[in-house]
């Protein structure tokens, strides 16, 4: 039995199908900064899956980037952001949105998910010019806790977000686990009617790097490519993320990676649950949360890399375990063997 | 009877002392930006009462820049705020710290107060280059919810700050209700030695406006007046509020009136009690929150002005009265034999 | 002879009815931060004046104030402001737009004044998204050089901005000097035809401290509170501006002194240029830039207080000699009397 | 005769050694972020390159963010950078600068050169808190305009930046081209006693992209990773960056795709020269600006891609010719010989 690494999804490289397109197109001379053809064409590839031209589509470096720039280009000085607590870009972020000059209101919620009522909440208690003007709703789908959004529960945002004039934004730095999951009831194609900004993540789900932001809501259009240049997202070739989501999309390998992933997230969670054990949060994609007493979490730890997410009480924690397009099958199976060895 | 407003301690204008200096110096030239004698007067009358001359005294306008200014020109773009979620910086300034760049970390606290335990707790959860890394702890003294800290609960926090490398700065506001209250056992001499920054507040206790930024810790002291005038925080006539801080000060006047609306509160809080009312925290300023029915609410709006703080229960609220150094104590005792007659 | 000093227009205090004002009303309790009945009926006068009730006034505590809050209120992060060289915001606001997040396109120009061509040439070296995009033009009236604008200058510079997308905004620090210099032909009236936004400046002409924001087009109105608040410009006690500008325009007491130290400064540069020296520029309002020897500027120095401006060759110097409305005349007299003597 | 672009350095791929590497590696699992084997390789190359391990090195994803991350990482609010007007930072990165709160004091210089007389003139012009205060200069090595700095030069800067408490920051995106030109007598292992701080320009010289930063005065170094975070600096799959450092450097390789370019633009250079024309600088890098009469350049433009820089009068302008190592050299040749027939 080998040692392997759940910590996270971006431990390894690339797709090798998209190892070759970058490979076989790299001598070409093409404009730089966004402006090539791959790129293009990864945006008409991208338009047709959204089922709408009438949208933006802009390649960033990663996910903070993705986040901040959204976020600040459109929200003026006193305005203000609402995410649960957990929220990448109020953890992780190393305060990126605070750092363009916007507060981030949290709100607590156990399974990371945004409500209509916590919205409502945060409305009711903002108004006046001495209070921040809450302005954009952040959520990720899936959240930081593996749990996801159905169609259903982002129609019930956009409207109350529609109807108290604030934006909806969604963090998809995994949205491929959510729209392989079949309960979800979730296409592409419905986002550009659900939220009004978005983007799609290529780092977790088999580009080297490289996310997809989609504008959506004309209000974020105009001159993004100034704010992109100023925050330092473009790329002098940037027909590297260009030439990565046109491989991921032209023949849904995306989703097929997604599906993959999902496929041993699905085999680890039920193998988990056979031995009894239970989960922090009701995640379906590829970040699961069991609990496990410590004494199993140590021995664990000898043969497998993973993070003990949250104490439960003084003999249990919650770990995290991430499952990648290519984790090996033999992986889980071996982590499911050992656990079964260690609870007996 | 007359109606009276209990909203805040800022609805009328000075102490007549105060205009007095004001209209004699008035036609005097000087110095600009803070420069001028009469702020120098007032830099060495503050210096004899903080027992000490190795405090730099600026002049602000108001708190929120003192705030601003004081916590912002010292922290790096990733540094963070530690702070009671209902302090005013965090709730009433509009956003103002994050607008500068940097995160407020909020913390709950039901009675406005700081602790060891809970800025340990926030140290605790702020690991790495991908969170926050908190500096600064702002307290309130007294607090927005009218509790005041005592010297040594003070001592306490500033050795878990000196220990854990983060400044300690305090909001001054009503510093002077803090200073009278004998149980605290406080004075402004002891300050220098508790905190590495604070500011006295003379808004809220008998000046026009203006308020004393005292900066402890070499590390803030530093270019500061660049920071004042970036901020927009120097007044081209600064005598003005040296000639404020002079006249308060060099009689004792601005403990005299702190003394006053503390009577006045005292009298006030103890008149409630009798006719057997709680209150939500245990304040011992001139800021009180009794909780009456809605009902009895509903008929003291009649007569007084406030605000009605949060909901208690269905039936039950919190108000806020504040109680100024020139609230006229038949104002007060008009309040309660109202509040008596609705009690029977 | 009584040294006098021409260092500034904001040496003292303010005019006596001022003081009186403030004086009469300081005991009314009345609403906090600009909402009061003073700063409305003050801003019922100024609208009479300005002509125009669709225009919002705003009042804030100082000029870097209302430079900075208003052009950053309204900028997206990318966009920049164009200002001569000179300019107050360029030079002597310790980069208060840039800490805002906004590059100012500094343009150098020999008299302080912006032109038609000055601004087109800017735009035409800013293009593309690597570039900052131009979005206000800022300008003083009078400039930090004592010259002004005409009607009919800002007529054009409207109409460029205008068919450039560009927003006019007018720093009226001084201006006073502009509306009362009979040549400019321009009244209070004429500006919300002439610009999108600009403040008039109280502290130079008769206030203790305090500026009136006018906005014009629709664009910078909105939420402008909000704004005010985070960034330290709203004063608890706001009525102390009301009162301010109510007593200055209810009489036309502004204009009359603006007169009077335009009737002054008049005085002065007749008689300097009687004497045969030349002057730095061709202002017509309260600041003077005559050159003269070191040798004289030397002796000047004994009795009279100035800035040296600028060296114009080895052995001559421009000084600034600023004139306010209650500079004495015999100051004006006797510095004619003492250079005529040193110029024998 | 194939049509060849001279646009710039950045219009293909990566020199097939980096591919190569980049494939081999991509499926190790590894830890993210930077912190990864290959990173950490590569660092040991760079500090046996640059003579000292006493330097922290934090690999970036492009130009702009090394600019800005580093330059703001330091600065307190009023500091001000210093650099010539065709600086990259001050032209082309959409106002990056002053998004994080600074001025950029930009010096006008033909050459694109600062020296250390310019210096002093801006430290002369700027004193006191109404002023921005400077305390970084910023160059880069080679120039925008192609020229270079000599060691003995960069020794004349350190050493006015030493003695004035200033910084000196040094662009290195073409660095490669300062370090195999022989009159400027420069080692990678001179510039930590030259610089303060300096980034190894990655993207214009052989990798896909990606930037080292070298950080040298200890004053940069603390808690760089949360601002290279903050600011969307850090890769998740960090490894990516590290492959093609140590790629490049750890045979040279960079310096010899450094000479082949060099030599392309040398050949290019002195055939132009030949045929008696003059250039716009005296460039002996990559970057060349040749001046034509308007009529060739049409003629020109039909065969190859390049940008004209500047009219140089009605009938002439300058157009920028920018050479890489992957340039073939029949694009030079078949350059030289229309030019030599259009110019018959």
């Amino acid at each position: 039995m080998k040692k392997y690494n759940f910590y996270n999804d971006y431990s390894t490289g690339t797709h090798p199908n998209v190892l070759e397109a970058i490979v076989k197109f790299n001598d070409e001379q093409d404009a730089g900064y966004g402006l090539d053809k791959f790129s293009n064409e990864a945006r008409e590839i991208l338009w047709d899956k959204l089922g709408s031209k009438n949208v933006d589509i802009h390649f960033v470096l990663n996910g903070t980037q993705a986040n901040t720039i959204v976020l600040s280009s459109i929200l003026r000085s006193f305005e203000a952001v609402i995410a649960v607590s957990t929220a990448h870009t109020n953890v992780h972020e190393s305060g990126a949105i605070e750092a363009t000059g916007h507060k981030i209101i949290d709100v607590p919620s156990e399974n990371g998910k945004l409500t209509p009522d916590l919205i409502m909440e945060v409305l009711a208690n903002h108004y006046g010019e001495h209070m921040v003007k809450p302005k954009i709703v952040f959520i990720s789908n899936p959240t930081e806790l593996g749990t996801h959004y159905t169609k259903k529960e982002l129609e019930k945002l956009k409207g109350i977000c529609k109807k108290n004039n604030l934006y909806l934004y969604l963090d998809g730095a995994r949205l491929g686990q959510a729209l392989v999951e079949k309960d979800a009831d979730l296409n592409l194609s419905d986002l550009p009617h659900l939220v009004d900004a978005f983007y799609i993540g290529g780092t977790k789900n088999g580009a080297l790097f490289g996310e997809a932001v989609v504008l959506i809501n004309d209000d974020f259009k105009k001159d993004f490519r100034n704010v992109l240049k100023q925050r330092g997202a473009l790329l002098a070739k940037g027909k590297l993320i260009g030439i990565q989501f046109k491989t991921l999309f032209e023949n849904d390998l995306y989703f097929e990676l997604a599906k993959k992933s999902k496929y041993l997230a699905d085999k680890l969670r039920e193998g988990i649950t056979q031995l009894s054990y239970k989960f922090l949060t009701d995640s379906r994609t590829n970040q699961l949360f069991p609990i496990f007493s410590n004494k199993i979490i140590k021995k664990l730890k000898k043969n497998y890399g993973f993070y003990v997410w949250t104490k439960i009480d003084l003999d249990k924690s919650a770990i995290r375990l991430i499952i990648s397009w290519n984790t090996p099958e033999s992986a889980i199976d071996n982590f499911l063997s050992d656990l079964k060895s260690l609870s007996k």
